[in-house]
């Protein structure tokens, strides 16, 4: 850990809004977005947190993501909405739909908003947590820019389009959050640069091979769908999904757009939200799904090191853990960070 | 082929209903079931068409299906549903939920029907083209009885929990219909038997490996989760959704009532539908789609024998060539399917 120094969250917090108030930012947006990459960078997930925050500042100071824009309602059909993000900032939108998807769900059991022309929502899980903990199962999803080929192919035509499911449970959450590749580019470069193989095959070679070899990936830039085709037909419906009902683009679009300006903008995503509130047998939700915890908890681990978890449980445990030591900063991402 | 006979849609589909009226289904259930699994068989899923029906015949005879049985209403929350199965026919009570989570849908933009105390569906897929066929966009899940560890354990405690997404498309539908281990045991035992390896690897050996050899999976009894811990984290987040919302049993019920009385029954489902009609951009969804599917089609194949095609697409194929040909109904099934 000699690269990296340790931030605490109150301190990383201030840096963030201190630079978003910089960049042109109204005080309540930079206050949240701070807030969300803050969580984010707490939760482990720095890829979507503190690492990717320098990029979020350029892409706002480029103009592609724009501070000023609110969302706009497009068309309201009973307890789906289509909303336009009108190329706002992602995790900004991403939070209003999510909560306007539950407002929608107390009213009619479920809501499902479409978003359109919006931005990178960072990370699919922050807005899984955020609902939630407010007591409302959350799925949800976006489409991206092609990252990943069709099964059989060579060339990227598909986005690794993130998944979110999150159910409420002891006041926290149950939340699985992944993207339809197997491992993110990021991931991979990471073991490359540090000469591990991956723990699983993660990706094509250039005989065409599955390999776990990190390097022979990042040469063919075919990583491996979940699921092999399953991850591949996957991703190509929630691309279509996410663009028919938000009214927006698909990564078709998006990808000639990013090839042609230099940057990904103006996604299309899902936020479907249930309050469990409004079922006959709320009362006992709990116990359901702590029958299910459990019943997976009592598995035979495959050996003596292994813990088998839920989703979430884990990002449970680097939280508690970062917020008392402070969050592992790069400290090349930090320097880089302080000059903005 | 020398195993195989070719049956005529038609013919396999009288015989299947001259069973079922002699297993005391009521005419209307018996055309309807019939044709599901004449369908399920034409569009080349025999596991969940011919090949089963032996089974779902035997699960009504030793009164785990109960043939008189219809779904009731638990609970109404406006666009969101609680259905009890009543331990009815699956096939019947998942067409039902499905055509009234398309009424919700036409009424609210979405529609959500949870359905508790169900019996096996057969095939996911044919809901979703159902659905689709019908115009609506479809999304459902089932769970199941535990085969499937969870990631880090050797023994069942998931269920696959077979999970359908479709839209319509060209008067027909883009559908997928995955399970969340990667291949059906059913499928590493016909590879076993025809002493070939699995064209991915499938599960893992007795030294905790990863392999593609059917015969070594089928020992451990440890099929791969798609996407290793993401699919065994889908699955877990799919049978919780099914149990709350539906008000029905959790994998860990189903399979504890599989172990003392032999039958899985009683499972869990969920059926999400969306009329695309209610869009503000219902007009241009049909180029949306084509969009995708036109940029996927595109895409470069690994080889010059590799056709990159849409889910669902390959079904249509299979599907013809039946209608043609007649469906390959192995003759030792064929021979057992007469004596029922």
């Amino acid at each position: 850990m000699e690269n990296y120094i340790f931030i605490a969250a109150p301190e990383l917090h201030s840096e963030f809004k201190r630079i978003l108030l910089k960049t042109g930012l109204a005080e309540h947006k930079a206050e949240k977005c701070a807030g969300i990459f803050t969580s984010n960078s707490i939760d482990g997930i720095y890829t979507h947190g503190v690492n990717r925050f320098p990029r979020f500042v350029s892409n706002i100071r480029d103009g592609f993501f724009k501070p000023d824009t609110e969302p706009s309602l497009t068309h309201s059909a009973g307890s789906l909405e289509q909303w336009n993000g009108n190329y706002g900032l992602g995790p900004m939108n991403a939070l209003f739909a999510t909560d306007r998807a539950a407002e929608l769900a107390d009213k009619n059991g479920i809501g499902l908003v479409g978003m359109g022309f919006t931005n990178h929502w960072m990370r699919a899980g922050y807005y899984g947590w955020h609902a939630a903990r407010k007591g409302y199962v959350f799925i949800g999803w976006t489409n991206a820019e092609a990252n990943m080929s069709a099964w059989g192919a060579v060339d990227p035509r598909i986005g690794n389009n993130p998944f979110v499911v999150a159910v409420p449970y002891k006041g926290e959450a149950i939340v699985l959050d992944f993207a339809m590749t197997q491992y993110s580019y990021g991931k991979m470069e990471l073991y490359k640069s540090e000469e591990r193989q991956l723990p699983y095959p993660g990706g094509f070679d250039t005989n065409g091979n599955i390999t776990s070899d990190p390097g022979e990936i990042l040469k063919t830039w075919r990583a491996l769908p979940i699921g092999y085709w399953k991850g591949s037909g996957f991703a190509l419906l929630l691309d279509i999904l996410a663009a028919i009902l938000s009214g927006g683009r698909p990564t078709a679009e998006i990808t000639k757009d990013k090839k042609e300006k230099g940057a990904e903008f103006g996604v299309s995503q899902v936020f479907i939200a249930i309050n469990p509130a409004r079922l006959s047998n709320y009362p006992s939700i709990e116990g359901t799904i702590q029958q299910v915890v459990d019943y997976v908890h009592g598995s035979v681990p495959e050996n003596n090191k292994t813990v088998i978890r839920y989703p979430g449980e884990n990002v449970m445990n680097v939280r508690k853990k970062n917020l008392e030591a402070g969050i592992p900063v790069n400290k090349k991402v930090w320097a880089e960070i302080q000059t903005l």
